[in-house]
């Protein structure tokens, strides 16, 4: 790995190489997603929470240079695509919005894709020419380009983790320099991948179905077996402001070791109670 | 053939004119493909063990420079494409997802790419194209283009035969320098296609099928028919670690003449036996 | 201003706007210059005491990356150019040697331009036309342009002055984001420059001249007038190691407002007693 | 240093990062020289007892392509430029005859290029810029460049040995991977230059002035101050041919740590000793 | 004349087709100009007192958009080039230094460039074909074009005049869409240039030199003449501030037709009066 690509890598992996990304890029595709209805109060916590990175899209970097001027401030990631999905067809496309060049204007240090890997060969050949476009782009720059591997529509669980692991290799082979991607839940397999992969990998959340528990359980664990950090989005910021704050407080906090997992657990298990009273309070008025 | 061309040849095809390359460049399109969950020891291994030439994906060439340090390691070969087959619609196609510049920048000394030559027309027009533009492409820089011509969906045996070889002398007649395909059993065919191409033919050994004297055995015929070299990945480092390596190692030394084919059956045989013996012990305990 | 450019600023100048520069890039024009033999060690030096940039060359970049790993390495500037002068000729030229599209591989956030400034027309219109182009190619890439105004073969100082400043305007109109400049010892004049540019102006050493309490006066008079920081090099790594060190020291704190001026020249007279001290044991030995 | 600079590093200074170059490129400017009058059988031998690389020009390269098939052949090095001076204008130039990508094409790993470094200002600033330019060209094909400063019409000894070690100062600010340069005869200033530059130092040996054991010893004592390897020509190949070839051989060996210096001198006095008998009798014949 | 040159033209000669211009580009070559030191406050009251337009640089362009977001806002006019004068060889150089694609960007709707007219023919040459090119590159912008042939150091009078109107017509011939130029005092011959060139003309002022009266007289003569307009810059705001404004405010409406002549003298005077008692006041004290 080159010169810059190890700089603007560190700039997300500091000092300890590990990373608490917060994704707020959903509005892309999602549109008005709940929680993120608007995302610039967020984006100043990100900031203020001590967040590493931070992943948007375009138009939401160019209106947010302000909150990025301190010392401290996340690195900017920059998502090139939007993912639209069809059940009936069976076919996971991605429209391409943005690129490289776009991320180096933008002062985005990391520029971000994903990689839809279901089972259509027609749809792999696109997306793996895609990738490997997206890397030569990205090549000249120096910009470290993360990959997310996913599967959408295919419905058998095993086949779906099995494609996403596949999916990340293939991803690492065109020269991805993250993988980002969902763990499934069986630790050994993940520590092999991260140990096989050469490259950092940072565990995705996806749609709002974990209790704030399983999601400092599944982050202790995804970080023993090896990951990087963490990209977690809907599963922070669909909660009630007061416990997404200290949810992201605490998450980053357990990405670099700063607290044990049974800490972070009851400080988290705190606010959910205070809310719980509030929210009788309320209630009762 | 001009300068630069004979001389990033010489450095695969070195002194004797045959090579025995390892091809680790499976993950592009299979994903996590076993026996090369991980290739850098395996890469490692091939560089002590005596391999001329390791063929492998950008991805792996950029982590892997570490690796090829000394004056005795093998040559990169480039791969750069990734096959799709569709069974259904009796479609394959290439994903091109690096370049001839690539490689000179990773400092590799061929490239290396497939030639889907079943019998669709616009399919044999894309590709046909294709491999001429590649050749194009890597003629400033004196690169050598490896060509693989492969019939994919095709179900009659002698037909893929006929294909392949057909495509072998198509692939020749667009300016590869080295051909690289299957030994279909027939050593008389295999003498006439390598003394008429006048371009070195290495032999290929596919999906995980032969046992390890049917590979030796199939070495040693092509190598008598007249066959620069051998390219057998899956048949060798789909075996346990330990015979992997003693098949490495007989296989280099078959390929330089160094030993005869019955010596080189009796070594892995032995090796084999061994495996066996620890295998039942394994099962004991 | 537009946002990447906003962003690559404050990573310069952050929190309170103010920065303090290393610039260790003398070798390009100088050689082996005293105090600079190796610039590596000072680069650790720069990070460790808390140098907000550093100015480099390219060779220096590519060799340094390893020690702005990080997150809180100071900003790398990359100097594009050299600068030869012809007493005899009362011509200064530069000697253009790295691009903007450099800096960004090299994940340099600012590039730095000489502007020599004297009277001499032919050479006004080529260094003007150079600080329009760099300007120019920088765009783009959002990337802040520092320029230095220079006078270098003029001798009547109240004209060296004027030129200087004249300059600074110059390259303010041509759409400098940051002007490097000398002090000349007029505060007024400097407070209203300051004011007049909208623009950063960081102030320079020059040749090692300069006892080290003068060093901190004339920095302390400069921040008091309105300039955004300082960028000095000889008047600080030509002395004893040790008192470098804590001269640095001093100079960031006193550039952020971290000390007054009297406690800045407390601290380094101790340390050049100490110094004078060992001196005197080392005289004896 | 990214991947194919490493990897084409290491095919010049091997395993023990220590290089034995032979310089054959001197006809470019000197034209008939003595010694080198027909350098194919010369090339050979370069081959034959074992140097790493071989500095020849681009009409050399096209015409020996044949001489480096074994896998044992040394890197081949392609000079740039043929330098001409001019006593009486006190003005050195190079006339720029290949590229970088001739080298490519050539299967050239390194290119070589001049770096006149005499007080002239004009001059620094063209040679500035032009070794700018080659780094710049030779930067996408990952291609690493060699310079060598040199002072050719200065004639106060501690200043040419000032300017030349500023020059190699200044060309690895420029970027150079390589430096090749004299051995003044200060082994202390040698070492702090070759710790300083960060960057490997070949010595080059000039005209042909010195004993055989003159030539070692230089060497002996450049190696023990830390240069990577020499790059001798006409102390080498202006001798007997049979007291060349031991000379050579015995460099390779003395390179690379593989005999002492006594044993060294010891084996070329014994040959020189030969030549003389054998002189002695074709005289008396 | 096609659209969109159409309505641009029409931003700056709006409704009575008439344009008062305030140039303030003047730091490009002169720097730190006296009563420009900071054009910021001035650009402010441009806006305020009415002026049509104002000319300027492309760095002072980049940090006033702040300045310019009312209705009432003044074009923006960007000024390509710098102009430097070498008395000694008789030569005048322009600068180029910014392009029509900088004032798209930059939301200017006029480019103005320089054209030095004196008989030296190489430099016409240049100079021709250099309009031509910023004509050419203005043109898929539909980006009118103001010219200003200029005299530099040509000393004999008539001579100036002369070629001063045939830079005009050389202009209007190579598509020049605005000339700025010098009224010389010869009413009739400005009523015919006007006539005949079918393009808007706007006369300057040039260096400080003219009695506020001069001034309005001169413009008053030359609007009788036939010139569109007015772009005088150091004879307005090289005097007291005060005075300058009421300058300005005055001009306006003398270029509009709003006043005489006579009402415009007489609110001159009344502020040069009322300038003169408070500089009176200032001594007493």
């Amino acid at each position: 790995m080159s010169n810059g690509k190890v700089i603007r890598m560190s700039r997300l992996f500091a000092d300890d190489r590990k990373a608490m990304i917060l994704p707020v890029d959903h509005g892309i595709n999602l549109g008005r997603v709940e929680g993120l209805e608007q995302p610039w109060s967020l984006l100043g916590q990100a900031a203020t929470l001590g967040c590493d990175g931070v992943l948007m899209t375009l138009g939401v970097a160019e209106r947010s240079g302000e909150l990025f001027r301190l010392s401290s401030s996340p690195v900017r990631i920059l998502g090139l695509d939007s993912m639209q999905v069809s059940e009936i067809n069976k076919v996971t496309m991605c429209a391409n919005v943005a690129t490289p060049a776009d991320a180096i204007r933008e002062a985005c240090d990391i520029v971000k894709i994903l990689m839809p890997w279901d089972e259509n060969y027609e749809q792999r050949i696109r997306i793996t020419e895609h990738v490997a476009s997206v890397v030569a782009a990205a090549g000249p720059f120096e910009l470290p380009v993360m990959v997310e591997p996913v599967v959408t529509y295919t419905r058998d669980y095993s086949q779906v983790q099995d494609a996403e692991i596949d999916g990340a290799r293939v991803a690492m082979e065109l020269g991805a320099d993250i993988i980002k991607m969902r763990f499934h839940g069986d630790d050994g397999l993940l520590r092999r991948v991260c140990d096989e992969l050469k490259t950092p990998v940072v565990i995705l959340g996806g749609a709002f179905s974990l209790s704030t528990i399983q999601v400092l359980e599944s982050v202790a664990r995804s970080l023993d077996a090896g990951a990087a950090g963490i990209a977690i989005g809907r599963n922070v910021w669909q909660r009630p402001e007061r416990t997404r704050d200290v949810l992201l407080e605490v998450l980053v906090e357990l990405v670099h070791g700063e607290i044990t997992l049974s800490e972070a657990i009851k400080r988290v298990k705190k606010q959910c109670a205070e809310e719980a009273i509030q929210e009788a309070h309320r209630g009762n008025e």
